[in-house]
């Protein structure tokens, strides 16, 4: 049996197995799913040996553990091939009632896997670890592999940049794969060749130190939630320009032909109605929007808080106010200097009888791939065997700072090899994974590394 | 026994069952709690009966129900008073863990009675019972008494206007107490003869159908949250003048005397440091700190909530945020209008992807009382008796709707005897209601019931 005929005679208990998986709700970014954090690394060493990895361990780190895994079966001369991905998820909190089945409980529901965490990053994860069993299986793994599996990517990553830093010569490798972006469509596979940066920041005023009543003081003190709409309207004009100084000073301008051709993957109006419900795109005129999402930074409140959130109303002046704001950043835009802009121009709007504070809660770096490797070109083979058309290339929106590291540390090209799909509601309600994808993306994969074997 | 021996002979028996109605959660906003305003309701209408009233009766309403309870002993010939109160309390959410002792187990500490409710209005409502169960016990009241208390007073008070106007005859009476307010210090009474209104909205935007990736879609959606603040921004300027079209175009214009008059009763630096802990004061510069409490409008932000409020980093795209938004109202203006006002401003400053509504939560008159009534040159003696100093009269900040609406259904003068002082923290933390207010509440009721009944 071939490793093809292999993975599709195995989909069932592929798929029952990828749900046990998905059941833990390996949140990284609440402290009370530590246990299930573990729960979901020591799964995942287990399965990494039961598919006949190697060496398969759990490394410690002062947040959450690593998995590692390899197999060097394939000797000396052979290439290597180091696989990342993520066991963590994003946090599935339902106030409004948005989720349609029980976020840890996986339902297949028209040709989708429903479940936190099912393309992001849990299944895609499982896909490249799939596609391995099946070379294992069939006796005809070409390539030697390691995968490093990290469990804090949706809390910052905040360990595996020191990590990978300081064990060059274990993840020693020829390429990189990182399994965690979209394709365009089942029909047009595309690859991500470039990720935008981060910096997520929490800011915080506050005014009197207690609550007050806002009938006892209102008039005579300031509204620190008032403050706070304040310096956050402050930070963007009505066309969606970012106002803080300096915020665009790095941004690298690209050539005309360079936009020319990004132009080759627009992104529709009819893409942003189908996935946002929205008639309207918003953002700076002068872009088109696969630019806005591709090539420009963005400053996005992601939260809000302050005073009374609950049923009915309560008379309360808040003694304080918080906004979780995160920047998305481009070459050659620095994370810690983007940091400083916000800072310092938070500090300089924020009125006299207000305190602001600036927390960062992490950042990483833009990254940008080589798309003309051998193993680029490798893998372009093998998407086009998988999906049966070639790929295109496309700059995203997200980011994955561990890209930058890899490229520095281990010298090696990376190839983002996603199989999500652009409405595969990843850090939302109802996040799927498509059992196409799925299926394409082991086959997908397989042909990868035989392509691989034979540069 | 006289009343003032009595009441002072049975201090801690009195304290014991006042810490018994505060013991009950009865939040009216939370939906959760309606157990609760029952047992409060219940547990009123018994010691009702208990104190000596002849009719005790709990009134069903379409919301919670009011206890009614009245003493019609001193004749047909005697004048009558009927005693208003609420035996709601705000709710005692405590996120960062601001209360030092639990909100539902009163605890005395330096001279005070800590609690949610402990002076609004569970301890004001009881020390008027209380100065009427002296004289009853005392075989001396001088006047026929009624009591009318409410369980919708922190949640908008949506039945008691409706219940007064169909029920004058029951209500019918020579003049109204309402003891749910403050005096400035235990060496300086006052009453207060001017009450804001109030317009309680709640502002939702909405923007995409679903929460979104803040990397896969930020720059091309516009972000509710970016949006929802630009609206706040717009609604004032930065030293406090509310932008809302017509905002102040009903809002009498105060003499230069009435202005001085007011003037007699100042709000210092010295009190905003102690009770609010700030430096700087905010607010219309061209007004004084007391008149921009008691004779302007204001505009409040009373919460905000959008996307990921909870520990660390998520980074979503919100579909959707909300504020909670009141307005403090003065004569002339129509709480039904300054809604009208504030949501075609929203309507009109909305951005074009954006949706949003605004809801009424709830709404009630200003107050304006008359200063020379024969019933509050009774008042002033018995604050003078009970407190050993004659009150000063002034305005206050906050709102009693149900003031108006005596005033006008039962055409008899209204006295806000409050015995709260500035610093009890009513709708915030550590609420608190001082016993030497408690005890010289009860002192200066049974003088003024006394000076009544001898007028």
């Amino acid at each position: 049996m071939n490793p093809y005929e292999f993975v599709e005679t195995h989909r069932d208990a592929f798929l029952d197995e990828l749900k046990e998986f998905l059941r833990i709700p390996s949140i990284s970014t609440l402290s009370e799913h530590k246990p299930d954090i573990r729960r979901a690394a020591d799964w995942l060493r287990q399965h990494f040996e039961q598919i006949g990895l190697t060496r398969t361990e759990i490394i410690e780190s002062a947040g959450n553990p690593f998995v590692y895994a390899e197999w060097l079966g394939a000797g000396p001369d052979a290439p290597t091939v180091l696989v990342y991905g993520h066991y963590d998820v994003q946090p599935a909190d339902d106030p409004d009632g948005q989720w349609k089945t029980d976020p840890f409980e996986p339902v297949v529901k028209d040709g989708s896997l429903y479940a936190r965490g099912a393309t992001d990053d849990k299944g895609q994860t499982f896909t490249q670890m799939k596609a391995v069993h099946g070379l294992l299986a069939a006796g005809q793994m070409p390539v030697n592999i390691k995968f490093i599996i990290e469990g804090e990517e949706e809390s910052g990553s905040d360990h595996i940049h020191g990590f990978v830093r300081e064990n060059p010569d274990l993840l020693k490798t020829d390429a990189v794969i990182v399994s965690d972006t979209s394709i365009l469509s089942l029909d047009q596979p595309s690859i991500v060749t470039g990720l935008r940066g981060m910096t997520y920041l929490e800011i915080e005023v506050q005014g009197p130190d207690h609550d007050l009543h806002s009938g006892m003081y209102g008039g005579v003190v300031q509204n620190p939630a008032q403050a706070l709409v304040h310096i956050l309207a402050a930070m963007h004009d009505d066309q969606g320009h970012i106002l803080v100084p300096g915020f665009y000073d790095r941004v690298r301008v690209l050539s005309d032909a360079e936009r020319t051709e990004l132009a080759k993957v627009p992104f529709s109006l009819e893409r942003l109605k189908d996935e946002t419900g929205l008639d309207t795109p918003w953002g700076e005129p002068e872009y088109q929007m696969h630019e806005r999402l591709g090539i420009r930074p963005t400053l996005e409140i992601n939260g809000l808080v302050s005073g009374w959130t609950g049923e009915g109303a309560k008379t309360v002046l808040p003694a304080k106010a918080l906004a979780k704001v995160s920047c998305r950043l481009v070459p050659d835009q620095d994370p810690k200097e983007i940091e400083s802009l916000v800072r310092q121009y938070v500090t300089s709007i924020t009125p006299p009888a207000i305190t602001s504070t600036v927390r960062r809660l992490h950042d990483g770096m833009w990254a940008v791939v080589d798309p003309d490797s051998p193993y680029m070109r490798a893998a372009v083979r093998a998407y086009e065997f998988g999906f049966g058309a070639p790929p295109v290339f496309m700059r995203e929106g997200g980011s994955i700072p561990i890209v930058g590291t890899f490229q520095k540390v281990l010298d090696a090209p990376v190839i983002l090899m996603g199989f999500g799909l652009p409405d595969d509601n990843l850090h939302a309600p109802n996040e799927k994974f498509s059992l196409e994808c799925f299926y394409r993306g082991m086959k997908t994969a397989i042909k990868f590394y035989q392509e691989v074997g034979a540069l």
